[in-house]
């Protein structure tokens, strides 16, 4: 049985893929598992009908037989625990590429968010331009960390995982800032998580159904 | 083996057990597992030598064997899924509990940070009263939510799980602000966890390495 996901029917980034969807998508891509896909009007996130999916009303939910799930993190490792293709083997090398998606969503997540939302809610605010250069040092900072720990490797541990799936999309978050231009190892890591043909695939799936509703 | 966690050696929260090795602690406890702790002094998070436990310079940092984790909820997800006691048997409700994790760190906690991070370098600032309502605001919609999900339950999902661990640890951190004044469901919910013996005993350990250090 193929799973439902749910996702904006008109997401507010146009397309570009920076919806939570988009990584679950991905990853149900690249362990080539289908899906279907359930519009939900960004009116009705926070309606009933929604909560009763997700008691945040925010997408993507999962449901797969009689299971439902909600956060986008969580529905990514049961892709990753059910399907090859996302997780080593390797028990050891397996644990080290969960904590990666934990410091995707719970260390580098966090910074890259606030600095989009003080742009997309205060940037008219007198203050906007007084608190964005300690918004910004809080995203170097990881940024840094990230590029440091990643040197010349390919992936943040080994083969890549749903970690390095996680925190790509987090990163992609930056792109219109301009701060991944002082990170040439980090652009090379989007791009090349970029161009794996599942993620090729699950960004022409959100992008259609950008389309489509516009 | 007994696991070896690192935590701070002098906890900036003055022994109120809102760090994050308390996560582990708590969770170590509930199933029953021995524990050290190697102290790192405040000033060592950003070494070398501390990096190479944790790209990022945080504590808590795991390690069992050859096995070196990082970030609080994969350490915790570890633990309860060798262990007994913080996940459930059945592979459905067992997902749900970590969408619980997921939802606590990656939902709730962000805003819940923002908070008290405004609090400890921004209250000073002019535009601190003014920005205040609206990060009280994003926390109060997730103490609704969270509230109105857990209603008349004990627990987020059944049993205690994982989740419950990390959520009261998310919104302990609101001790101070008296939000939690306005949710009775989600204070008592709080208390139900911190009468629990396992909780008990972590918490006397950190406030201890908390004393010995004073």
């Amino acid at each position: 049985m193929a799973a439902t996901i749910t996702a904006f029917d008109h997401s507010p980034d146009r397309g570009r893929g920076l919806a939570r969807d988009m990584r679950v998508r991905w990853a149900l891509e690249e362990v080539g598992q289908p899906y279907t896909v359930l519009s939900v009007p960004w009116a009705a996130m926070k309606h009933p009908d929604h909560r009763a999916r997700n008691p945040f009303g925010q997408i993507p939910t999962f449901h797969e037989g009689d299971l439902a799930l909600f956060e986008s993190g969580a529905i990514v490792l049961h892709i990753a625990e059910r399907h090859g293709g996302l997780l080593p083997d390797d028990a050891s090398a397996r644990a080290r590429a969960i904590a990666w998606m934990f410091a995707a969503l719970n260390t580098v997540e966090p910074p890259v968010v606030e600095l989009s939302m003080a742009f997309l809610v205060e940037r008219d605010q007198p203050w906007y331009e007084a608190r964005r250069p300690m918004l910004v040092e809080r995203v170097q900072a990881r940024l840094r960390e990230l590029s440091d720990h990643l040197g010349n490797a390919d992936w943040l541990d080994g083969a890549f995982s749903a970690g390095d799936l996680l925190m790509v999309t987090v990163l992609r978050r930056l792109g219109s800032t301009g701060l991944l231009d002082g990170y040439p190892t980090l652009a090379a890591y989007i791009a090349r998580a970029e161009a794996r043909p599942a993620y090729a695939r699950a960004f022409a799936a959100q992008l259609a159904a950008f389309n489509a509703a516009s």
